[in-house]
């Protein structure tokens, strides 16, 4: 053997302690069984795809973020999103699909940044997108903020506001007041008022050329505070002029009044005019979500609806809309911040100790409560009693059970936490452990302080 | 727009329908839950890591089959397994990890291989490994049986043997024999009996310079065929002639009889002295599992006890034991055959379908059936009443659901395969939809033929 190799892991690449992967694990169950309660389908892509597929569309930016190489004479791509495998797919399976079609994907992604706390280059995302056939009804973009209210109340993050917007209001701003020419330039700098105030946004695009009149009244507008019948109210000056922006505040107007009917308190969602999402991708309904208190997080829940999600694979026209959570730095985030509910971090029930060498009843006993669906780990090495029991303390598994020579029938269960130690049978211990265990299923995975 | 790009997914890469992924998806499941009931902690490491930490150990085998390329100035592979990345965690995380540390990974790797049918370049794998600090005791070699046969029988494939052997038992006869120096060689043609059979074998032996008598010692003492009491009788007489086989036989022993102990039925279980791993890598406890009927799929789970998990990376001794699925070929294997259990395609409980454009009743309809944990979509797209049922139809979604303008208490419900319909309330409907659905949930995920 030549020596020792330091064992590392390469840098923008989170792997996690095995108590932090457990609650990890549990978040992303949670967006499954959500996503799965919304009639959404699962899929997945290979993380590895022909070059060509993955960079029809990409510009610049993202060439010089992935990860590419060829082996043998195939140039290969990591995948940098989960929508151009979506696209791709949709496509290539479209005789085979069923329209709406609505498919969630949870998997990894990779983007070569520069490695920065908090910043990623191997990381999950959690997408949902419906995408039509030719058309798609605009109650599938007020169904959206529902999911995202169940997905963030469900893991435990309890207050956020999720900040709606329709590209085609600015857009049909953009074209009433005579800047059309200016709408992308002008989203863009839009997106940045948060971080770079009205004053600075209000500069960037005098420079472009744009008469101040004009500034001034986009500037208004999309900083325009009130209810969301206030704003749209507001808006109702601009109707009758331009055919985008009627449709724009018609689409508004309807994803608003439909989000109530999806069981969303109105508290939860609020008209953005300022939220633009950059990427020329969206073309209607978008959407940003921020956790009440912490803007620096930034959006934990973005997307929007698109007109094409697949013109450079196919001629079909395929509208959708989606959303998708960074959950690796959702998570970085949660965790980082102390807000992980600690009572989740250990996969483990009970541990069954046998009080001497002789394993046979504790064997007896554990399959008695793997059978009841308990998670069970047997200390099945040689080692003094007080051992055992540290084994359990660290792990912070809530039960031990002691196992002797000469019963498999009745057992001694120790609440590790009140220390509390009873002997009872196993029938009555597998009560007891699912209790607690159901009590347990009540915790949310995530306390944010007040 | 330059024209269409052909969407095509990369050969030797599974990308399944969306009905197929909801079976898959349902079979990993099914491995996490039966994992966490052994109590294994879940893990999720970099695909991607330094090819210094990869490399560490491999030959040339593995060296043309991965995937490496540079980005930057540093030297990434794709991980090629899940057994490497866990000894460089293991290592890395050594104190932080309690020991023995029992951990599960699901996930994919890459091996560049020559593409053919069945064999995946990118595929997932199931591991379960149990690492000691210094030592472990050999009771958990006899657990890695019982969860091998909790997976299988718990997806529904339930005729299968594992197959059991122990390297020091072949090793010690080896040593025995006078012929220790060509173990390996011998090992794995012996690895091939079954393929090549018996005469091959010895052929291939006796050009190694082995006497024939050695070979036919060999050859009788692992084509031996009898019970386990058999075969351990059998194997007696060679006791007290060689540590490392009287080592071996114990083991085998003790692991043979503490099976029962976990529950595990007698005829699922064999000692097969022919099987040796070819891997240098076990060196005690090994296993390979097989369907019944169907050698051709080969062994579909198998693994072993090895001495040392992470020697490239640290001083430390951590003894191991392990198995591993090769879960993307295993379910090619089941799909191609028809063996998958088509009931479970499905992932949507009901179709809330409006009857009318007003859908404001659906939606409160199809809140309530979330809530009640009923995985339910919306029809919300314009159309005929009769483009919605082929909807419901087309996706095998079990019931379908009426809701008119007057009402969002009583709703009509269709059993889509009965055709039934009945007019009920909402809570009557959300009963008789959790009870197919916990009808459902009882069928198994595979049905093999007899």
């Amino acid at each position: 053997m030549a020596g020792i190799i330091e064992p590392r892991t390469l840098s923008g690449f989170m792997e996690l302690l095995p108590q932090d992967q457990v609650v990890f694990e549990k978040i992303k169950n949670q967006l499954e069984k959500i996503y799965l309660q919304y009639g959404f389908y699962p899929l997945d892509t290979p993380i590895l795809e022909d070059s060509r597929i993955l960079l029809a569309k990409a510009g610049g930016e993202t060439e010089k973020q992935i990860y590419r190489f060829t082996k043998g004479d195939t140039d290969l791509t990591m995948r940098f999103d989960l929508t151009v495998p979506l696209a791709k797919y949709v496509a290539k399976n479209y005789s085979d699909l069923t329209f709406p079609f609505r498919r969630y994907q949870i998997g990894k992604v990779y983007r070569g940044e520069r490695a920065q706390r908090g910043r990623f280059r191997e990381f999950y995302q959690a997408d949902i997108d419906i995408i039509g056939d030719g058309k798609l009804s605009i109650i599938n973009d007020a169904e959206i903020p529902s999911i995202i209210y169940s997905i963030f109340t469900g893991i435990g993050i309890d207050e956020f506001i999720i900040h709606i917007n329709n590209r085609k209001v600015l857009n049909g701003l953009f074209s009433l007041l005579n800047i059309k020419d200016y709408s992308a330039d002008i989203m863009r700098t839009i997106d940045k008022i948060e971080k770079i105030g009205r004053e600075n946004v209000k500069a960037e695009i005098l420079d472009m050329g744009v008469s101040e009149d004009a500034i001034d009244k986009i500037l208004e507008t999309i900083t325009f505070k009130g209810s969301k019948e206030d704003i749209l109210n507001y808006l109702g000056q601009f109707t009758g002029k331009d055919e985008t922006f009627d449709t724009g505040l018609e689409e508004l107007t309807s994803v608003v009044n439909n989000i109530k009917g999806f069981g969303v308190p109105d508290e939860y969602v609020m008209i953005d005019l300022a939220i633009a999402r950059g990427l020329d991708y969206y073309t209607g309904t978008v959407y940003e979500t921020f956790i009440t208190g912490h803007p620096e997080y930034g959006s934990v829940c973005s997307g929007g609806r698109y007109d094409n999600l697949a013109e450079y694979y196919t001629k079909k026209s395929l509208p959708g809309v989606g959303i998708s959570i960074g959950l690796t730095r959702l998570f970085h985030v949660l965790s980082d911040n102390g807000f992980l509910n600690r009572k989740h971090e250990n996969p483990i029930d009970v541990l069954v100790i046998p009080v001497s060498d002789q394993v046979e009843n504790a064997l007896t006993v554990a399959t008695a409560f793997r059978a009841a669906g308990i998670n069970t780990a047997v200390y099945t090495e040689t080692a003094k009693l007080k051992k055992k029991l540290t084994y359990a303390n660290k792990l912070a598994i809530p039960f031990s059970v002691f196992i002797n020579e000469e019963s498999a029938e009745n057992v001694e269960l120790k609440n590790m936490e009140s220390g509390d130690q009873v002997t009872i049978s196993v029938d009555e211990a597998i009560s007891q452990i699912l209790a607690a265990k159901a009590e347990l299923g009540k915790e949310k995975f995530v306390e944010m302080k007040k």
